[in-house]
């Protein structure tokens, strides 16, 4: 056995979160490395769509809705989406898009802030959240949105003009972990509010919204929460703003009173105003499998793994990025999120061959390949084995094949 | 065998969309009159979920973004909705809510007539609609929402303020079919623009908005199209008006390019500019499945069972209505849906005395009991059957029973 192989055995031999794999689908040959993009099924999600299709739909039809707790599935996986990110209950819910979160999340912020008019966010934002506050910038007359250069600390730019600050924790392309604590307390010096989006963070960094204070959060539930393709996103929005929010998405389920159908708009109390219109229940059930999974884990656990795995990640690739002209632009230390971004001028290709030998990682223009570690179902075996296949990728020219050039609609 | 249960078995006999009931499950001793809320799983749906679930999101993983045509679910979904509703490919998406594509409707309308700030709508409009155009109006200082009173004829209030009129083409409440071609050209006259919601008429009434010349519409898809609780709506918009097409809503999936990850939002061509975020796949493939089931079925022959469904039990329920105090409040002639609503004092334990014998229809506040006909899967036996039972139910007082007047959750 290799010092490599040998090191990844005892790393493994000591992980407390090994057994939690079994509760994974995962296909045989295959090292998943894009669970930063998409989680892999928890085996217990089959079973629960079919319950959810076969017995409630099929059988209780439409009085699933009461019987199934269909009704109450946005507060009652919102709130266990807030114990993995410090929010008491009350605070979050699941329901739509992330787009469509950071949509309300902008309104309702900027509608806190009425004399200021200045929505701050990243220039390296996944790029949704800015295609989103320029919707919401473009629609409301005198609202500007500033973009912060790529590695500008937004603190330094927070003013007496800024309404909103919008910020992502982890950076999609880099993996960079930004100081929410930090960011937040300078927001609120200067009378701001924040948006964190937790998109690349959710169920793998341990974070306290309540305990920092944050305004409002958003995030997906199919990355690191394996909620499934599309599952819908999370909003959260602290208790203390409750009373006064405010988002122009005011859909039925946000009313005070849904059923009594009257022709007026009255807010429902609470975060369920940040609800609009009805929500898709065979996802929501796959996504409550995918929570189930991650109950009674310890994120303190989670944390520590992410980061052994992707400290081993790097250890392994810097010989190779030497070699071959890759560089990690992912922070060292721990200011990181649970992926490693590497730069290559050939990074399209690379991880093509990559996922023809069922190493998957993905794609960001224009010269990024990222590997997310999920600690659920990752193990250290696999890290030096994919590292081994990266090397010889690299080493044999084998990313040349013109195969690996044709770019594929999603990457 | 009575005249009634010899009516409808030649009724069923001559019936050209009998096979068509095998499609779905339907559970034993349930007559299920509330497909026009939620529509009943087409069997197909299971083993869609399954092959999507297990298959796809288990063994593809990220890869099925491609793949298996996760990506393009928007569209080719869109299309088939589409050909059910008189649109040409590429004019109607599958996406979001009911409530978020009205939102989306109204703004892009409201921005192809700037110079106008009134949107009509109707008072007894399904409430969403009238909560979402009160948050459109809220947020576009200027913008008046004006409602037309219950009964009113909206085209009699369309003037040269009206950007955009907001109609449901089948009222939730009554079932009454609102003529779409009068009213759509009495709005154009006007210079206004129309919204037409078909929540309640897609799958089961004919619709010809190319032809007609509608400008959008919107819908749901878990009625009579039976996508499944909470499926993905449906957003159209005439070819005419997409070069010029503007929603704040702008989301990645609404972008041009959108794995280039601009900072910058560039607009989609086409129909895809009314797309936001992710959206949910494994709900999406159920509803695949559903128009799978309404393959190669005219419209036509779907619309005259319909009439000829609601019009029996019309028929049948006249004497109830006589002996009971109860009254058909939907137009008999041809001027409905595929819905029948009774109003009567006691609707509310009425109709849980009936759902507890197995007659599912559903309540509406404050005194109407609603039945849904679905030609593809209802019998004429069984709207017989139903009416022998709200019969007994009123003729022996069992729904003075108390457990029948607790109100439920969701009714």
């Amino acid at each position: 056995m290799s010092a490599v192989a040998s090191k990844a055995a005892s790393l493994d031999l000591a992980d407390p979160l090994s057994s939690k794999r079994d509760l994974f689908e995962l296909p045989a040959g295959i090292i998943y490395l894009d669970g930063n993009s998409l989680g892999p099924p928890p085996k217990a999600a089959f079973a629960e769509l079919e319950q959810a299709a076969r017995r409630e739909w099929g059988e209780g039809l439409i009085r699933s809705w009461n019987e199934a707790g269909w009704w109450s599935l946005t507060d009652t996986l919102g709130d266990r989406v807030g114990r993995l990110i410090g929010a008491q209950a009350g605070e979050t819910v699941v329901t739509d898009t992330t787009s469509i979160n950071v949509f309300k999340a902008l309104h309702a912020a900027l509608a806190l802030r009425p004399e200021r008019r200045v929505i701050l966010a990243e220039r390296d934002s996944f790029p949704t959240d800015l295609y989103i506050a320029e919707g919401v910038a473009a629609s409301r007359p005198g609202t500007e949105l500033r973009l912060a250069a790529d590695g500008a600390d937004l603190g330094t730019m927070v003013d007496e003009r800024t309404a909103v600050m919008l910020i992502n924790h982890v950076s999609y392309r880099t993996g960079a972990l930004r100081d929410m604590a930090d960011l937040t307390r300078r927001a609120h010096q200067a009378g701001a509010l924040v948006v964190w989006d937790l998109c690349h963070s959710a169920g793998v960094v341990p974070i306290e919204l309540d305990t920092i204070g944050v305004d409002f959060a958003i995030g997906c539930t199919y990355k690191y929460l394996n909620g499934g393709p599309g599952a819908p996103a999370f909003i959260y929005a602290n208790r203390r703003h409750h009373d006064g929010l405010v988002q122009p998405l005011s859909g039925w389920w946000a009313h005070a009173a849904p059923f009594a159908m009257e022709s007026g708009y009255r807010p429902a109390a609470g975060i369920r105003r940040l609800l609009c219109g009805t929500q898709p229940i065979l996802s929501l059930r796959a996504l409550k499998a995918a929570l189930d999974a991650l109950e009674g884990v310890d994120i303190a656990d989670i944390r520590a793994k992410s980061l052994a795995l992707t400290r081993f990640f790097m250890e392994l690739v810097d010989p190779l990025c030497r070699e071959f002209g890759a560089r990690i632009i992912t922070p060292r230390g721990d200011g990181r999120g649970s992926q490693v971004a590497i730069a290559h001028e050939q990074a399209y290709p690379v991880i093509q061959a990559l996922i023809a030998r069922g190493i998957i990682g993905d794609f960001r223009a224009p010269d990024i390949m990222r590997f997310g570690f999920a600690p659920l179902y990752l193990s250290f075996r696999e890290v030096a084995d994919a590292v081994d296949a990266l090397r010889d990728v690299l080493a044999s020219g084998a990313w040349r094949d013109s195969k690996f050039s044709a770019k594929a609609l999603v990457t």
